[in-house]
């Protein structure tokens, strides 16, 4: 008996059908559950081969897993405890499919930030018509991208159509990539951090990552840069990030991510100068798009599974990526 | 004695050298003004062969006018009144420099209420940690354009690249644009409506125009649409609009202009649900490189003008446009 578990969020009957069709073509059994529905998870996924899902206690209770897709790109919460996954050599998968969703929420926080929105919604919302303030452009702005993923493509495709003057990956292996204009190792990140306007983070949560913006490096960003990060909040120093806002050395800032999440009542981040925050939403599954690209991608998947093919988004859990 | 006079609020020691080199190698005698210095524009006016500005009393002023380039995109205030050219025969030019920075700030309203940003905002300014509210995107929206001109064709290159479904322009003759997906006569208006999730209106105030949008043709739009207007606030019925919104008919809408401005303290306007306001800016000379444009294209078009050929940016003061 070759068992599928399903727990998510997003299950339409649409997306079930297109998963039953798949796994009974490939001779497996699938059976859905709601994220509501988590005690009746846990009790079938011993039972399990494979499990697609967003929940470490599912994985921790598939004593019998040989594959895992993470619906989730952020899988820093399954790479931190080597108990979890009782089958070492249990395939894990994560989930690239918000690239477009994300990509949207970065020019729209970019242009809210270049185009000072905050500063026009708050006079219109006293009543007060406010005279046109100086403004910057993505057009003619210097972007560098911290994470050369899927994320940091779909974002260049939209800043190069948008006339960006240049659009700059900065990677671990530094390989080009025709999404953008250049890609640098990340050993040369102090050099490219004084050429930036605006630096866009969506990196994933690993030892190397923790901290990378440190203090020194948002002072190697040239006066008014404006910082957005989408990936995970603990590759920021946000005390040195509140102080680079209200010192107005950065022009802006946009964190759909931070540390901790909610952030808590008497977080500074709340009334630094120049801040947009958002509530962890820029990749969530509330678009349907992604969460259809989610389950076309588990489906490519469980076909290359079933074949003994490598699987797309695979993850080590050494580097947590 | 071939005079030009220029009265402009952003004029750089390097745009009025751009602009002088330009007009002596040309044989052509020019005097520059700021706003402030309107009375000895006006001083100037009548000696002069070519005026560069953005104002009616200017127009009036300058008895020997023979061109007059107006470093706005709008030129509704030039048509109205047929007493302000003295000169029957004086060229009339616009200034189509806008489209770079009126598309970004509709792609910006546009992600802002695809993406329920203004609900994020309110609930972030009360600490309030949001659960993610469905969302919609670019790709896979089907857009209507009204007025296919110089800021349609920036908008739409923007949102093709963004994989919007379909991006149709609206326009006098229909004539197809390489930039548009469709073209569509403006007879064929009320059967597109039905079919376009966000109408960004871009229109010339022109007799034509007045009231294109009624409360008949909003209801039209499908549940849930969405209306941009950076053209004209006398294209739109605004109390039909504040009822749209405030049913749920409509989804949200962006204004940059409205009728009038500034919009006074009693109008329904300020609370309409999901009605995000700016202060007419999406097209102001705050953005550098739209003044530069605006020079770059007075410098060509005087070029065409002292070799007797046709201008660029020739306004029917008949039609409006």
């Amino acid at each position: 008996m070759r068992n599928i578990c399903v727990c998510l969020e997003f299950l339409t009957e649409e997306r079930c059908a297109a998963i039953r069709k798949t796994a009974e073509s490939l001779g497996f059994s699938v059976r859905f559950f709601t994220l509501e529905q988590q005690a009746e998870a846990l009790a079938f996924a011993p039972d399990c081969e494979v499990l697609f899902a967003h929940d470490p206690e599912l994985v921790r209770a598939a004593a019998n897993l040989n594959w895992f897709h993470c619906a989730w790109a952020g899988v820093d919460a399954y790479c931190r405890d080597e108990s979890l996954f009782a089958n070492p050599a249990c395939l894990f998968t994560n989930n690239h499919s918000y690239g477009t969703t994300i990509a949207e929420h970065v020019i729209l926080v970019t242009l809210m930030l270049l185009r000072r929105m905050p500063e026009y919604q708050s006079a219109m919302a006293r009543k007060h018509w406010l005279s046109p303030l100086p403004i910057r452009s993505i057009r003619g702005s210097r972007f560098t991208l911290l994470g050369a993923g899927d994320i940091g493509r779909h974002v260049a495709r939209r800043l190069r159509a948008m006339e960006a003057a240049r659009v700059t990956a900065v990677s671990r292996s530094g390989r080009p990539q025709p999404d953008f204009d250049a890609v640098v190792p990340i050993t040369k990140l102090d050099d490219i951090l004084p050429e930036t306007d605006v630096l866009i983070m969506a990196l994933p949560g690993t030892a190397e990552t923790a901290g990378i913006l440190s203090r020194e490096r948002m002072a190697l960003l040239p006066e008014g840069a404006c910082v957005i990060n989408v990936g995970r909040g603990a590759a920021m120093d946000q005390t040195a990030l509140c102080d680079a806002l209200n010192t107005g050395h950065l022009g802006g800032a946009a964190l759909d991510v931070m540390v901790p999440e909610p952030l808590p009542e008497d977080s500074p981040l709340w009334s630094a100068k120049n801040l947009i925050l958002t509530p962890h939403v820029s990749g969530s599954t509330n678009l349907p798009y992604t969460c259809d690209l989610t389950v076309e991608l588990f489906c490519r998947n469980l076909h290359r599974y079933a074949a003994g093919e490598r699987l797309e988004g695979l993850v080590d859990r050494t580097s947590g990526y």
